[in-house]
């Protein structure tokens, strides 16, 4: 087997998003090979004579990822010559025992299911150690009166507190949504989903999907999915949803950046400007939602199915779904930092407040209530923050 | 107020999948209109002196929606001009307290809600009963042996049983996730969502839109979503869920009904050849599919806010928000038809097996599994049949 | 025939942006209507014995779009029951030729492409009255030194003429392409698109085409293009480059209204706070650059065709094709307007200069250039000013 | 520098449409670098004294584009650590001159021009050749008549060579268009997109990047295009053409293919399933047009900015640019793989002729055109292959 080909390789250059994070190491060519390996190994667990599944768990490690996806030109996908690769390293017994009784999909739908899995968890915690920083902000700055905006004009008083425990709102349920759905099925239907090949040489054809579920820690299936794609799609909404509500985040520390109010933290330089401290993680995290919904409509797109293995719908499927993971897992990441790293300049704040302090209340002076001062509205958005923090957590407990 | 200009009103020419539907009726401008007067009645319930809220509902029948619209663009929203409308049409006091306390996304979120769950219960009775009919044909079809067809050839065989149980499976998840996401929250949070002017008037301000929800049929909001737009795309999800599991359908009817296998029972006419009889049914399903996710993308667009309310963003969420639900309205009536219609060419099935009959072998040949004709395959697909057609009536129960 | 159904039409209620515009009223069902019938006359004009065209142009006024819209779903599409109600009107030797040799899509492309022509004509017009308004901004603000930023910081002084200018380049690239695509061939190509029934009448079938293309101020086609929609996606693609042009413009006047340094002079008001200036241009702006490319990337999929005549992707195009239109037109309407109010704070553009002036400077101090004035940019500016506004001018000549 | 991370490299496994193509390997990271390299030595060429531009092009060969692409998280983009490399490397004199006066944005658009200069040029030969390849399909069946199919079922006859030089038309004009749009300018606008470090030093600012575009190869540039993304939009519109182009062809062959009448002589096979040959080219091409469509919506998105620098808008195009790039780029040789393998089935396609005779005949019958037989449209269609194919190498000329 020739050795990889570093010059057609990619690392995620044109990716700072998610270039470097754990989240791309899970899902990387290698990684999804050595899942597909872990598939035909959990298969031969099942159905093989003892020993098999340990020998072809064996041979799969240092397989050369640039040859596969040249050679996967010819079938269309790249378990074909993975395996031719993976028999060639075998003894007999075992190369006659890999993949029987299996088709290409079971293995490439379970492999992408345990890289989704793997990636998933890294998205949960990422954004769940954002929520309980962005929480604690929200906590500190019950009392932060500032300018509420519609449109961009002052409207009335907010806190920063209420706005920060909004933020905490939305992506924790978005992350309830990542775990959720985070977890996918096994796929194992043969040849044309049936599983005619499993029945016809005895088995309890169904229980072997169950019982390699659980060695793969994946979902049992109820019967092969090979063409209802609810499985993929579900975890491509959850993830676009995380990324709206870490965009959300964005945008704002974005446009309070640009009004001095906060900053994130990053300190972003420049090449050029040496003075210049830029609100990186925001920018990151707004990148990453203005790509992620353009990514799972892609799904969607893959998941009108025809026949009983489309002819491309479903070869449409698989970069999105990484790219998306690996997105998500970005945004994940620059939104943990960027909560740990928001910092409040409380003077800017309060500078604004009172050069738009007349604008603020009008809508208190047309409607008469009482004492009109910024700060009757800390009082006001006092229980929102509760109610808000208080679901967050429930949500991800 | 002027009459309606006819002359600028669409009915949906240009949209055959949805015009004259249910779920176009119950999410036409005028019932929006109507959900909005809904939205002002029922605040004032709760928070107005007795016998205004009917006042309120009885003032807004037949406003023009027309000049509505056209006066929109001052603002930004219709519900400025509207309000303008009712008050003309009211005494002082119950002008006066018309909208007291709220904003117009509180007003145009609550609308949409409204009209949401009248098109999502439509929408899921339509897929429901297409299920009943799908689950009908697949008990029928039980024996019906045909080709498996992967990439567009040959595979292995399968029974039509098996292919139409998948198709049920499909809308089924997809109906349950529109039943549990249809039903949105009340939207109350005010001018910049702190439920200022309701605290300040002395009230229980969050305590206003929870009784509001029992009133209306929605959800009891956590806190005001007016930049958490989760309840809106977590819908429009469910709703390309569905569309995506009749484009399924759509696909695979056209495609059989191309090799004579399937015909839909639409018998669609043409405006030149006397001839035709079209799966149309299956088309609108293909050309709903083609849409919806990217209205669904539209929605994730504009479900990234900034500031207490978006400089664009919420106002490009509500023409794609309707129309989603028409596109799915659309789609699950056509789908529903397509399975009341759907005729079955056995002879042709039975052809197609009997010519590819070597191709369909060549798997069970080479793994060497006994007999070897293509009705033994109707005993392994039967199980599958049964888990599918159970789980399909267990998530839709 | 009934009357028009109005409680299922809609007026815009849901889209400010384009509601009461011209070019909402040219893309109506009811201009489409009429466009079909203008197809179908001009087409008798070649074909049909003196005096039909005329009887047939003459029976379409008031054919009530409800009705037939409600109709279309029977056979998919519209022009089916038009024909029929048009044939009920007609004298024997009209309804005979009326619509013969032609097919359902001949006369509804032929039909979109005349609204389109229609749209993109005001479309053009109010993008040029914007690119001489930008202008006259830009050339007044050659000598207005404000902060440039980037990534929201602070990085050198611009002017705010080349900042104007470079929005007039944008929309006047955008303006040339709509005029150079918005001009579509007339299609005619029969039942499958090869004319056949024409040919067979003895007529020189492609030369009817050309005929009507002078009739309707349509381009001749080289051959039918029933299956190759570039026509119809090369004009989406350049409506979405003008939506992503003005979205520019709204994005930018969104931030610095922001910041108080200009305003749109939309003066948008509330619903409940009096003081309220909303830049309700900018904002339409920002809606509509939102969703004009998920419309797009609907007529993107909708080109992917099969067979003669899709079974899906051709009725996909219709609704998107025409909402393009007109999220495109009010975005020209929206920024014409926006161009026309803009007002500039040129104080607060000072004192954020003044303000920011040691990071402005930070670049050139690193590269030790002589003076260090913000006011040094100005001339910088100036040439880039001169050549935008000149190509700007030159490609809308 | 450490050694590559091999572990979290991509060579293309998910995405057999491209992997191991000649565009891929112009479009790698590494192919990435080193466009970042000519960049700045062509800018030096033009600014800096007589041998540093050498001196820079020298260094950059073995850079790690894995240790660039972690390091880029920092400040949001790879060229700031490329720098930082690279001046590691050089002589003081050339480490002082590399970059002086550009912004990382000028490297950047700069090199993703110099690739997609690369990758277009590869585009539109392998599309040119496919374009020769099916006109010589579709003169060699000017005589096959088949059935035409509209809505899935018979329409009229139509020819084999009808329907494939439809097919060389929409690859040919979309040729064309990447032809047209797939050389970009010079981006060189400095830190704010003024030139005003260059001015600042003397320079006739505007003429160093059009010296630039001679030496390579790229457009001259009216001003910095910074904030003004139409190039970038342009060429991805042009791509997305060519996917829908090719997926016409995909779909249209993997329908043909489904029938038998055709196949696509691509001969894939399966994992399981020896009789296997399946219509691979036609499948990559349904992926390609599946995925497409969505990158381009990415790059509209993204075409909305903001600043001088947007805050994520431009830092996501990156990604989806190359991506599209090498998706039609699969497009283009899957495309003239097809052409060039394409076989026709002349035996099925008559049989079904024959089967649906009635049906296809039924249009004439009605209109009464005398003679009635399949082989009558021959001379139909025969003059629009020859205008089609005239017109398919006219815009190719």
């Amino acid at each position: 087997m020739p050795s990889t080909d570093d010059d057609a390789g990619d690392f995620g250059l044109l990716s700072p998003l998610w270039a470097g994070t754990p989240v791309a190491r899970v899902t990387s060519d290698r990684a999804v090979i050595a899942a597909i390996v872990r598939f035909e190994s959990a298969l031969a667990t099942v159905t093989a004579p003892p020993g098999v599944a340990a020998r072809i768990a064996a041979v799969g490690a240092d397989v050369d990822p640039a040859a596969i996806a040249r050679d996967a030109r010819g079938g269309g996908n790249p378990v074909i010559p993975l395996l031719g690769e993976l028999r060639s390293r075998l003894d007999d017994e075992a190369a006659q025992w890999l993949h029987r009784g299996a088709t290409s999909q079971d293995a490439l739908d379970t492999a992408l299911a345990l890289i989704a899995k793997d990636a998933a968890d890294l998205i949960v915690a990422d954004a769940a150690a954002a929520v309980e920083e962005l929480a604690a902000h929200a906590e500190a700055h019950r009392g932060t009166v500032m300018v509420g905006r519609t449109l961009t004009q002052p409207a009335t008083p907010i806190t920063l507190g209420l706005k920060i425990a909004g933020w905490a709102r939305g992506v924790a349920h978005a992350a309830c949504a990542v775990r959720e759905h985070g977890t996918l099925p096994v796929q194992l239907g043969g040849a044309a989903g049936t599983l005619a090949a499993f029945t016809a040489s005895g088995a309890d054809s169904i229980d072997i999907a169950a019982r390699m579920s659980r060695d793969l820690g994946l979902l049992e299936p109820i019967a092969p999915w090979h063409v209802w794609r609810s499985p993929i799609t579900r975890l491509g909404d959850a993830l676009v949803e995380l990324t709206d509500a870490f965009g959300t985040v964005g945008e704002n520390t974005a446009a309070l950046a640009r009004l001095g109010e906060l900053d994130d933290g990053a300190g972003g330089g420049s090449s050029t400007m040496p003075q210049k401290s830029n609100p990186v993680h925001a920018v990151l995290l707004n990148a990453a939602a203005r790509q992620a919904t353009h990514l799972s409509s892609m799904l969607h797109t893959a998941a009108i199915t025809v026949d009983e293995r489309p002819s491309g719908a479903w070869h449409a499927e698989w970069a999105p779904f990484r790219e998306l993971l690996r997105v998500a897992g970005g945004a994940a990441a620059a939104g943990r930092d960027l909560a740990v790293g928001l910092r409040v300049h409380a003077d800017v704040i309060a500078a604004n407040v009172a050069a738009a302090a007349d604008d603020l209340l009008a809508e208190r002076a047309r409607f008469s209530y009482g004492a009109a001062e910024p700060s009757d509205y800390i009082g006001v958005a006092d229980d929102l923050i509760t109610r808000l923090l208080d679901d967050a957590r429930k949500v991800l407990a």
